[in-house]
């Protein structure tokens, strides 16, 4: 990628990331609800930036089959909400445990623990209540995707494994199972969602769609534990080497570092050969590939 | 109501409980999940269980205008997966801190918290999923309704609401905004879901639904609170004068033990009044709201 493209692409991902943030604010815009204190943390939680790759990667696969960037701003809020979600209780006394999150508080250190938790709920439902609402001609079937995705036999359940396997020995197979998951299960779903806002889409698509998905998502997850290991916890804005401190197996620990970054190179060539079928309309989706693993935080 | 009017509504109860009670356990059914004993929580929770009383009233406000059976398994079994969800994550240390739950441990003491707290989330994305994936023609306006019912503006933001009473003073006007976001709005969308199943409803139905839906759902959480100070722990499957203990304000601690039973019988008139409109088929709508009132657990 040359200069000029990679800052033709941040360009693109700022107004994306834009575009998103406005419709999350405007889901979440303060009216006649009881709680008023609910709603603080749910827009703490999903307004305090990000870096918002789900939702842009609904932008990316929806515009590459032809829908318009206004029928894909309610599909990639409602991916990012339910990413959200899972963050907030992914931080949680009973589970990760996190004091910081994007370079703030989490959100039950900056509420308290029972406000997050119904926070965390309340951005779930929100997703789809959304996504419901959007007046999409495909809305059920974004909703069961994206619920599909998000639920025991995609994040939900790929976040049991995760758990389950802290302190045990695992193979890299038994990782990669893992962030299928916990991970790849919520990327492949934004990238249908986008495909099912376009006007029409073919099996061949869906299918590249698919296999690109998977390997971004898997290659997404080996750059977040190579840069647990490299990065300064400054850059992550997260507690760097957290993973490795709470015994979690990542790739590095399991491949060494250059075999983990060789694999990641390995999942880009994959996602960019997936693409081919989308020939000049795929560009976008390429250069996010390149990014997801070349990013430094 | 008369000995063989009760006996042919605990005959039609028990039918219903059996329906839906299937319906959840195919949603359930063990497949290809990575996290079995995260689906073994969710089964725990949803299957062990319950009065059931949110998905009766999806069948009998859907069969009421009209609506098959059959048409209403798989909104009568994603409310009560909303309902098992909001229990699971109610019960956790983080919240009410609850160790029993339909006479039986509760999620988080049966597997652990972080388990739980996964279950929880789980059993409300699958709500959404099987609604969304149920080929209704207003599939997603269900979804939309429930999730409106569920979230921050509903159940969650009364929770949230409830939660921030404890140890407050609170009037009885304060207590019932807190109850009909908190277990009204649920009842409500159950009522609306039946009603979107059946092949057209007219205003004036759904608006005496929605009146019938306030009415109950408050006098069902009236009747809950008498029966916190009247039952004891056996019968009721979980920890008798609960409430009292955590100084969480109640309406016989607020009005007095008759006062609170004469309101739950202005209730069910209101409720029996708004059921006018429909005439011979809201006979089994009525015989509910009486039986909200009269049982004994």
């Amino acid at each position: 990628m040359s200069a000029s493209d990679s800052e033709q692409l941040d360009t693109l991902m700022s107004v994306l990331r834009e575009r998103v943030a406005q419709r999350l604010d405007t889901l979440l815009a303060p009216g006649s609800e009881p709680a008023p204190r609910l709603l603080e943390a749910m827009r703490y939680s999903v307004l305090g930036g990000g870096k918002r790759l789900r939702p842009i990667l609904v932008y990316a696969a929806g515009e590459a089959l032809g829908a318009s960037r206004r029928d894909l701003d309610t599909p990639a809020a409602a991916v990012e909400l339910i990413h959200a979600y899972s963050l907030v209780h992914d931080d949680l006394p009973g589970m990760d445990d996190d004091d910081l999150r994007r370079g703030r508080p989490t959100c039950h250190r900056a509420f308290d623990e029972a406000t997050a938790l119904l926070a965390g709920d309340a951005l779930q439902t929100l997703a789809f209540e959304a996504l419901a609402a959007s007046g999409q001609p495909r809305a059920a079937a974004m909703v069961a995707r994206l619920a599909g995705g998000a639920g025991h036999a995609g994040m939900a359940g790929g976040q049991a494994l995760d758990l389950a396997a802290v302190g045990q020995q695992l193979d890299v197979e038994a990782l990669m199972q893992i962030h299928h998951h916990k991970t790849g299960a919520l990327i492949e779903a934004s990238l249908s969602l986008g495909a099912l806002a376009a006007p029409e889409v073919s099996e061949a698509q869906l299918t590249a769609l698919a296999r690109y998905g998977r390997a971004v998502g898997l290659a997404f997850q080996i750059q977040d534990d190579i840069l647990d290991v490299t990065a300064s916890t400054e850059v992550l804005g997260k507690t760097q080497g957290a993973d490795a401190l709470r015994d979690k197996p990542t790739y590095p620990a399991l491949l060494g570092l250059d075999e983990a970054q060789r694999r990641a190179r390995g999942l880009l060539d994959d996602a960019l050969a997936a693409l081919a079928v989308l020939g000049e309309r795929g560009t976008l989706l390429a250069a996010l590939a390149r990014y997801v693993i070349e990013r430094r935080h």
